[in-house]
């Protein structure tokens, strides 16, 4: 990856907020950083610190040895990627695809990679734009570990811990899904339930350091039932799913009697009801899980 | 609350897991306790720690100045206290309600309270039953100041910190449905991650400590975004609503592709994708608590 002056070089492609953290990070780092986003304009900040502002996608993938793809999702990084004079400047370039989208992408992403002789990587960064460069950022990595292990030093100028999840490519993005889903429906939830305290006179900033406690309980939580899910023990004690469809009902009740839409909640207690249904009511909530996951 | 031996009493109905964590918090803490729950059977262990078995609810309700009730819900609760001989046990002495339900039931039984010359306290324990009596349980109370003071001593012997929201009798459970709301919400996320996860080949003890790391992010962001609800902010920078559906409609597409059920996931993005269709793309995705809440 060392380019003749002998300092490392890097591309982004994309320059949207998190695509700008990316390639300020590495200017930080003093990398040399050639940048370019489709839309115009994006550039001005980042080539002010010393980046390169390439004329095209084709001339950025040629700048440098590896290669950062940061779009809002496959599509777009296949109308960045797939066009014949990009491709021939990747060859035998790495691509590291820090893009969001499913692990199916990921994989013919990668299938692409390898009929036009390019090198893949695909990536997920699971923390805002405002964590990167420094050590609260989180980066999931699949793909050939060597390639991984190649490029580490100059992924590591965007701080924060790296992990490499596998050589299955689609593996980041598969653990992406899963961690975003667990994010954006507790999102969901905090979202409904400010409405539903506004609606009893409670506001936001009266309610969240409360939240702050309830979303502490979350993580010990999570570890601990992790446990139960892969040993299928589902252990109930203290806390069954008919104690826990009773919470659930007095929250749709509530949401519902001020004409707040429950659906979300609703959505939930359905599948704790369907768990009990099928004789789990005695188990912990994290029964839902494997009767979800049954085919 | 002094009894004639000195020694402060209280009353424990309700002996599901958490009414005997309750109980045993008294007695370790040296309360003369007696203890009472509608199936019979579930004192022994108390009782071998001191407690007295009161032989009716009546019984259990003249023993003590102070009597805790801890059921399943208000239908519960209406069973236990409605009865002639309860209320008029009960008649002059304080009632704390431990139990969970809606604040319109909170607000019903302090009116069915006052009518009968019940002082009334009502409550919401927002930890588990591992946590009562230790530093880390926490427990929301409603109603009249000089009441929750005068009884405060003996509360505090579970441990915890106590918190008294005000003297609207509903206000504890208004906090604890909204609270329950963003618990309950989040662990259906995380059941349906589980169960997403393990059909691309990842366990829960793989996934767990990612899921640890997003549960990190929450608390901050629980505070951060209620001041954004409060203001009517909304601010979108970094992360508009536009991006969200974007991951949310690849965690929908993922799942189903497995032929696991995404309907809570789908009811989010169809808060999200309302929004949006209200003309709030760029904002951020806490807008949809706004959206919820018009009437």
């Amino acid at each position: 990856m060392s380019t003749s002056s002998g300092q490392s070089a890097v591309t982004v492609l994309g320059l949207g907020p998190m695509g700008r953290a990316l390639a300020g990070a590495f200017l930080e780092a003093g990398l040399r950083t050639t940048v370019w986003n489709r839309t115009p304009g994006r550039d001005r900040e980042l080539v002010a610190r010393g980046a390169t502002a390439a004329r095209s996608a084709a001339e950025a993938a040629a700048a440098s040895e590896l290669v950062v793809v940061c779009v809002v999702d496959y599509d777009a990084v296949d109308a960045v990627l797939r066009q014949e004079r990009v491709a021939d400047a990747l060859e035998g370039r790495t691509v590291v695809n820090l893009s969001a989208d499913t692990p199916a992408r990921a994989r013919a992403t990668a299938r692409w990679a390898d009929r036009h002789g390019v090198r893949y990587l695909d990536g997920a960064i699971m923390t805002p734009t405002t964590t990167i460069g420094t050590p609260d950022a989180v980066f999931l990595h699949s793909g050939p570990e060597e390639l991984y292990r190649r490029h580490r030093p100059v992924l590591d100028a965007l701080g924060g811990t790296h992990t490499h999840l596998g050589e299955e490519i689609g593996r980041a993005a598969a653990y992406d899904i899963a961690l975003l889903d667990v994010f954006w429906t507790a999102m969901a939830g905090y979202a409904h339930a400010l409405a539903v305290a506004r609606a009893e006179g409670i506001t936001a900033r009266e309610l969240a350091p409360f939240a702050r406690g309830i979303g502490a309980i979350l993580p010990p939580l999570f570890e601990e039932t992790a446990r139960d899910a892969d040993e299928g023990t589902w252990s109930g004690e203290g806390n069954p799913l008919t104690s826990a469809v009773s919470s659930m009902a007095h929250i749709v009740q509530v949401s519902e009697s001020h004409g707040i839409d429950a659906g979300v909640m609703r959505a939930a207690e359905g599948l704790a009801r369907r768990a009990i249904g099928l004789g789990h009511g005695g188990d912990g909530f994290i029964r839902i899980a494997e009767v979800l996951g049954r085919r």
